[in-house]
């Protein structure tokens, strides 16, 4: 199966990587926006390309993996993309997402390739345990729960405030909050009950500290329902103590069958690295979207429209005589 | 939908109560080997038919539910009833499934009918959680525990030793190997650091207690390979706290992506009633099943090979507006 990468930043290089775990996989190219001599990349005798030029290739690889993001990337790249190549995604803006599918399912039927968009992790796995869990409680209430783990948008957001150098935004799921939920009492949670925000900050020297922590605690949207934690720390802190891009989460779903009894279901991930997680998936899925358009299935998926064999190595004999 | 239940045990009862869940299902008829007149079912005005009147409903329901033990019901009735109706099946003993499938497969395609077997929750949604596992991480190991929870078969096994009147088995997963594998050391682990098998029994008056005990925890492939307790208790005790059916257990995979983070997925249920959270799995499965046959989809599936969005009643637009 031959694989080319459009976009490489952590997303893109996560792809790379992960082709190498999936022995019927190769990498193929990957294509940049920047000047592709400028972009080093960790395969050898991979060409980079420029991104303008990828129609040229057409029919010369069997799925793209597009490692763009959500806000501004996504949109255009998926639509213009599957015009020439089977493709995933893993555009992630939720309230967006029937929209996205729309103008990718077009672009995908009239070329006769298969998109599979929104894979990832959430939106991705989270939504596979969210449509499994209400399948099989269909009355009950379903909960997730995101962290504990860094969340980019937040600490962007913190370092657009003047006098900051650089920020680490964490979300951490409260336990009570969970415990109640595993409880099976179906609590009802406003969003200061369900997270804090825990926020790591390197300002500048002599920069007002008082304001900077209220312009974090009080920014609407993003932090004035939540609990918030500011911290200051030094430029040598943030490098030793937050690089790692960790995250994680759960969907839990407790609800009772029609005689009376109670049910708990959970899934949760515990991840060191968001980006290679999230790729690992992507890459599963390329799998899926080049096996659905060789069945004629063109058009435009999520994960939970998809049949969980297709995205493993192992033949369908293999997979029900050891996984089932 | 029109639904129709053969074989009226705890699961049946679970499936004719899991309709209730479901408006868009209607229960139009049981079907039982004993003396119908001798069954009295919950919900009223739905007819209670000998078994070996089946085939003559052909055309009548969009799926027979088959409610029968995996020993001997199952292998004669799905290939059976499959020549007749689409059908959804909980066949549970793992080393037989392939063999299974094949002889429904073969049914179910001459008759252009729709079987999903093996579904429940293991086999069937820890059958889809080691796929999934499996699929994002590819390089990893994955655990499967059991319990707390009744086992049936172990039950049963105790009972047919000599001096006991009744018995109840809870398999029960060992938390310090829970906590290893969720550390992500992936633990090469025996079969006895995994459970421990908890036994209570009532014995005839003036039996044995010994030989009963020694007995019981020398059984080989039932016990022997356990940590086994035996308590003996009477049977207004088995009454009063050993009537629940309660099960669950987890499935766990650790492992890392390629450039060495590392990753841990974790699926657990926690059930009330095991055979009421199966039905509502297997009604579930039911749709799925009708709406594949509708499609054109013949032959014989398991979980991991439907399109999860088939399993739920609402459609594509809202699971993607509100799920993903």
């Amino acid at each position: 199966m031959k694989i080319a990468i459009a976009g490489y930043g952590n997303l893109g290089r996560g792809v790379e990587s992960a082709v190498k775990q999936n022995p019927d996989m190769e990498l193929c190219a990957v294509f940049t926006r920047r000047d592709p001599a400028s972009v080093s990349i960790m395969t050898p005798d991979v060409p980079v390309l420029p991104m303008q030029s990828i129609a040229e290739y057409e029919g010369q690889f069997d799925v793209v993996v597009i490692c763009g993001g959500s806000a501004t990337d996504l949109p255009v790249m998926t639509p213009q993309i599957v015009k020439h190549f089977n493709v995933v995604d893993s555009f992630d803006t939720h309230a967006r997402i029937p929209e996205h599918i729309a103008n990718v399912h077009n672009a995908a039927k009239a070329s006769g390739h298969t998109a599979i968009v929104s894979a990832g992790w959430d939106p991705g796995m989270f939504s596979l345990a969210r449509v499994f869990a209400q399948a099989c409680l269909p009355e009950g209430e379903s909960y997730t729960f995101w962290g504990p783990g860094v969340s980019q948008g937040h600490s962007d957001a913190i370092r657009r405030i003047e006098g900051v150098l650089d920020a680490r935004q964490y979300t951490i799921p409260v336990d009570a909050a969970l415990e109640a939920v595993r409880s099976g009492e179906n609590p009802v949670l406003t969003t200061r009950q369900k997270h804090t925000r825990d926020c790591y900050v390197v300002a500048q020297e002599g920069a007002d500290l008082a304001r900077i922590e209220r312009e974090i605690k009080e920014m609407p949207n993003y932090f004035d329902e939540y609990d918030t934690t500011v911290t200051f720390i030094t430029a040598q802190e943030m490098l030793e103590k937050h690089s790692a891009m960790m995250h994680g989460g759960f969907v839990i779903r407790s609800g009772q069958t029609a005689l009376g009894d109670r049910h708990v279901i959970e899934y949760s991930l515990k991840l060191e690295s968001n980006p290679q997680f999230t790729s690992s998936i992507l890459t599963a899925c390329a799998r899926a979207a080049a096996r659905m358009c060789a069945r004629g299935e063109d058009g435009c998926y999520t994960m939970p429209e998809l049949r969980p064999v297709d995205l493993l190595p192992q033949s369908l004999d293999e997979i029900r005589a050891h996984m089932i």
